[in-house]
């Protein structure tokens, strides 16, 4: 606040309510950092956010610290198994507790006076404080965490919007039968991105942009699910449209006699949690979003023994997911700043399957090591231009960019929500 | 506006009125950020600045786009041999449509959705629209340019000031010799200045300082064309002084005879276009601004043909030139930030002329190449200690900076005009 | 003041205001932009700030450059040996005069237009300003400094603090025997620590983080001398502080007979100038801080000839000193951004003590070398920690972090003293 001036709130508040219904966002609330602060502040403050997956910390004594904008947390799972979230700053001097990244421990102990906490966040040693400190005063300050089949969400806020419990309900199902809780991370993969934030979600939740600039990725991705102009097809594009209509027919057949569910479910405007989840065809041969569209590990995650599982897809407030049959890529973006995002990729297999033997690393990541790369660059050129002045909010399209408009209406309405 | 509080057009205001006349200006002019963003609204935004040269896109087709401070703009060459400008911004999302620098297109393709324009801003296509979508509510936005004897001039603003028609008349008839139009571009040079821009243009509008710190330059160059004190001057001086003004009335006396335009023209506080331009002496050998001070090229430039034409030298609010009987060099200079400004330097000869063959490359640019990194070390020190709370407004020399006293004249007058 | 708003000076005093005795500061006066340019303004702008030591600048004619925060300043023996310190910049464009670090001059010279200053600050020469050009309006600013013991202190202010004097008083005569005027530097160390330099300044005011943080360091450092929690010691540690009780008792009769004044000065909150004085004991075999805490150096400092002088310890604002019999390590700390602080180490000796025959340079520099960079770990650790919305201001040990709990009294006190 503090080397921001006053009329923030009130300006930031103009600025959203300035948006036109339809069109991409004005410009500063993707530029500017006082609106970039009050996201940090609202969206990913107030929020449920993607934050890793359970089998991050697979073992008692597991840590996990990772950044959400300006603030650090701790994930960890305690003595009794329970998973428990933290901020990761001492209750003394303030010191970070836990590096960035994994580690293992007994107790977390400050390396600078060596205040010493349990795995639940009491305080259980402040050497000389003083025979009359009160230790209890003094613990870790939670993290509400909640892991949904296996993906771990966390939220700032005393208060966390209870309606998670819909995205538990509607997801926890859906995954059970990859078990992804006891799979493991094959590969982890930071990019950081040129632009905001939302742009980064922007980019991710349309796929018009996809024939021109992810020619790897379309081998095993049909563009057409993301939506698509009924009119404006050649009759070649046409032709393909139907044969994919006629193969959902067939798929969602026996996708209900094998009883995965499928359909779509869209819960955004209105909700603080935003989510939609969808079983996608998978294209090519069907089975991954590998460059043969082959599965890429010969042991299948979980229960996922089936043909023809598709791409369980799930979209959040800063998460995208692919859940194959094979494998399964987690993407969490965290805002660095107005013009930098970091995009985490996470590659998920089955906690037996060998590297070397079971899977080849380069086969298992390239589709998405591309693709990110491509979209990093796309995020780029639209950031620097809205930074200019010859930028105005275009027109969304209403068939291939509508889930744009409904994530720009959300966040206008959550900023709403919460003071602006 | 949104990251920096309400009350800035009052205190640069107040600034702006506080300048005294004679001295160099408050140090926040040239050292803020607010500032350097009104600079960037007021005199790069509402001016004509230079922007390259009519010989960067010499075909049909060819596209160039530059940044001058934080908006990006196309320049391109229709098909009709139309220059053009735009905003290089797509309509659709705002991406970037154009990679920095010099391409060739056959219609301009926003590499994110394919959005597809003409060249002359029109779009020809914007897949998955809609049926209804009516494509001109979505051309490209245009920028104001002008090609003045091959230079060329645009104003982001859409009023663009009219006066631009007196650079015109003067400068035209002097260039007309020398064909910039149908020069090319020998070399050009990117190079950062760690200063703001005014001190860059204030570097650029005296050579006080030559002397000391231009030993290769001034071999070619005559400091006391830019001023000096009458009776400051050492008796070796005082000849030197006598000499040159005895060459001046010889040479002005042939250049009158030859129809060579050579008359100081001022052209500064009281205008918005503010430019200057003289044909002066050039010392040595009197041919050319080399090591050597011959001509560095063996084909003439246009119908440049005569010895003893001298420098016509142009300076501008972003620029200046220098245009000799073999070659011309054209620098800009674009805002990056307070303390950071780019110089563009571009060495234009005969189109014809070939590197190795008629001309060194090294011998062509040894001279400016040394000059800018002097110029750059130099504003480089003015920056940082301005910076200081120990910098004062310091006197401007009545004879060598009168000048600069003009630019921060013209300067105040320009941003109180713009509200300021 | 233009690129932060209007309210911050309010917005400051608030925050000022709210400290709580007995804890570390609210974050955003660890953390804000606006609160850095605020210390900087009034402490580093209004109080005497160690800037180096007198034999920096041993010889008429020998310059030394350094920056305190925004603020650049030459240091300079002039011709009559006399110290003197001046802006570093020229009173005619603001160019910086003088490079960063050492150098030898006979005037200073500014490098953009030639003006020439005598060693006291005199405009000497001017070259084009015009026979009217009164140089007496225009020489260097003046800064005032004061060389203490060796020791060179600053102010930036035209009413510097009088109670530098009673700085003066107790240290002129502790430090009078090792005779630092005449030492040299033997080596100098600029290390970046990734904090506030209110941070740099509390890390090295406690020594409840030595133990277990710098290994090397505590060979030659009781740790208990800067407090300790006398409830809570095992039975070695009371032993062990018993010990020390009784060394210091033995020492204390010996430094009274050696006429070594060694009484604990403190002169903090209440204060301008803030500072602490004692004279410690050397752990281990008592002569040194060295990895072997022997002397390091064959030639003692000035007349400190005699055994078991220990180490005559001085903090101040911002920096802090240990004299040993061997040698002096002087460090100073100037901020360099809200989370950026350079720490200047220096090692003194005997000025005819030649490295390699009299002393090894690794030797001499190994512990505080060792222990600089283990410091700047700790205080990156508790910046970033501190950054996190999650830090609350924590309780301070009053046994060992009672010299920070009246640190930050002092910071706040003199804020609030300077308009806050």
């Amino acid at each position: 606040m503090l080397d921001h001036g006053t009329p923030r709130t009130e300006d930031i508040a103009t600025l959203i309510a300035s948006r036109r219904p339809g069109h991409s966002l004005p410009a500063a609330l993707y530029t500017s950092a006082a609106v970039w602060h009050a996201d940090c502040d609202t969206i990913f403050g107030r929020h449920w956010i993607a934050v890793g997956v359970t089998c991050d910390v697979p073992e008692a004594g597991d840590v996990m610290a990772i950044d959400i904008g300006p603030v650090s947390i701790v994930i960890l799972r305690d003595d009794d198994d329970k998973l428990r979230a933290f901020h990761n700053v001492c209750a003394h001097r303030g010191a970070r507790l836990v590096p960035p990244g994994r580690s293992v421990v007994g107790k977390l102990v400050c390396p600078y006076h060596q205040w010493t906490y349990d795995l639940d966040g009491a305080l259980a040693r402040a050497p000389h404080m003083g025979i009359d400190f009160d230790r209890s005063l003094h613990h870790l300050k939670p993290v509400a965490l909640r892991d949904i089949g296996g993906l771990l969400y966390a939220c700032l806020s005393d208060d966390p919007p209870a309606d998670i419990e819909e995205l538990a309900a509607v997801v926890e199902p859906r995954l059970a039968a990859y078990d992804l809780r006891n799979a493991k991370v094959a590969f982890e993969q930071d990019l950081i991105e040129e632009g905001n934030w939302k742009l980064t979600m922007e980019n991710n939740r349309e796929c018009y942009h996809c024939a021109s600039n992810h020619p790897q990725l379309s081998l095993s991705f049909h563009a057409a699910d993301f939506g698509y102009d009924p009119e404006g097809l050649t009759e070649t594009e046409k032709a393909e449209t139907n044969a994919l209509l006629d193969a959902y027919a067939s798929y969602e057949q026996y996708w209900r006699d094998e009883d995965m569910p499928f359909e779509a479910v869209e819960h955004t405007v209105g909700w603080p949690t935003n989510f939609r989840t969808q079983r996608l065809i998978i294209a090519g041969l069907g089975e991954s979003q590998t460059p043969d569209t082959r599965a890429a590990v010969q042991i299948p995650l979980g229960q996922a023994r089936k043909p023809w599982m598709g791409d369980v897809h799930l979209w959040g407030i800063n998460s995208w997911n692919h859940v194959m049959s094979d494998h399964a890529v987690v993407f969490t973006a965290f805002p660095l700043g107005p013009d930098r995002t970091l995009v985490r990729t996470k590659w998920l297999v089955h906690a037996e399957a060998e590297e070397g033997e079971d899977y080849d690393l380069e086969t298992l990541t390239a589709v998405w090591k591309t693709t990110n790369a491509e979209d990093a660059h796309l995020v780029g050129l639209a950031h620097r231009g809205i930074c200019s002045p010859g930028y105005r909010p275009g027109p969304y399209s209403r068939y291939t960019e509508r889930a744009l408009d409904e994530f720009a209406s959300w966040y206008v309405s959550r900023m709403q929500a919460n003071g602006y």
